[in-house]
């Protein structure tokens, strides 16, 4: 089969990582004679994990939106041209942890880069790449803070940005979701982390027999 | 008088560096009333020269084209909004040694970047910036790569990508200032440096009294 390529988004602490930790296991179970590849973003690669580490630490105010934006999509189109096509290409599901959305609505719709200037963005960085599905986990901000905060480590310069920021994020992946319905399912991340799954790996297994069912288209 | 921005533009060993400084001394003598800003890109902030950091070392195929575009447009972004434009606005005379023709030439013209994209770029980064004047360095690429190896450093990416690329960056920048000849000064940066500098001082002084005779706008 050609490869799947699936990717995560959501607010701070919404349980991304758990989950796509369990979606990479089940991928694997399923013996598509391929391992699965996870990787995220920022990063992905060696030189865009050194971008990620300009963007993810320092002072909230570290970066204007639209520097922001510029970073993200340098780290993007390494991550697309050097890890993510050739994955694809090799017949892997591969599973990302944020991608151009969380762009579209951090530093566009929330930071207020132009509409336009985004695009412009996505389609220089992406070369066309586009997710077969998105999961995006939806929950209360504070909530997810509190978890984030929990979980420590350096990579606080998004979390320091504030509640309203935050609450921001989430509208903005909602009006995303209800934009693009046929790729983006939302789910409800505020349940126990087997039943979120279980939707999870519903809506991935459906995606995945329809891809199966389809001729390769490359 | 408003600010003034003039740019320095030219291959590697063009003698940018030098040429900047006999300027900026210059300037300072005109009695102006403040001294000029004396700047660089990539970088001229704090995070725009981490941003050079990861540009401008490393082997010469660590970044694709367009991340290079990307990375150099963030740096400029930051350069731009939190260093030139507020020195443009406190009436200084701002000196950048490179700015957004060297990403027009580098990553668009030679690198191969889409000239659509890389105009979304600089709209982006540079918010409607341009130069009063560009002074292009014009010089022998062997010459200058041969002066640029001679000043040693570990900033030689860009040097390694060998006199081909280099020969592509000379006819790329002549192209502009063909294009473009109102804003871009080509000077011979072969002859010796009082010669070369001499016919700076003249096309910057004419420019300088233009503006001055001029109405502010701001």
């Amino acid at each position: 089969m050609a490869g799947m390529f699936i990717t995560f988004e959501g607010g701070e602490g919404s349980g991304k990582t758990t989950q796509i930790q369990l979606l990479a296991k089940w991928l694997e179970d399923q013996n598509l004679g391929i391992s699965p590849l996870v990787t995220r973003e920022p990063g992905g690669t060696s030189g865009a994990e050194d971008v990620r580490n300009l963007l993810v630490t320092g002072s909230a105010d570290k970066w204007l939106p639209a520097t922001e934006a510029l970073l993200m999509s340098a780290s993007r189109h390494e991550h697309v041209e050097r890890t993510i096509k050739p994955a694809l290409a090799a017949g892997q599901v591969v599973i990302s942890d944020r991608y151009y959305d969380s762009t579209t609505v951090y530093q566009g719709i929330v930071g207020g880069v132009d509409r336009r200037a985004v695009q412009a963005l996505h389609d220089l960085a992406c070369g066309g790449l586009s997710p077969d599905i998105t999961i995006l986990l939806d929950m209360d901000v504070e909530l997810g803070l509190g978890r984030a905060h929990g979980r420590g480590g350096d990579e606080t310069r998004f979390e320091t940005k504030g509640t309203a920021f935050h609450q921001q994020v989430r509208h903005g992946f909602l009006a995303l979701a209800e934009a693009e319905p046929d790729r983006i399912c939302v789910i409800d991340a505020a349940g126990d982390v087997d039943s979120i799954f279980a939707k999870i790996r519903d809506a991935v297994a459906a995606r995945l027999k329809h891809l199966q069912t389809m001729p390769a288209n490359g």
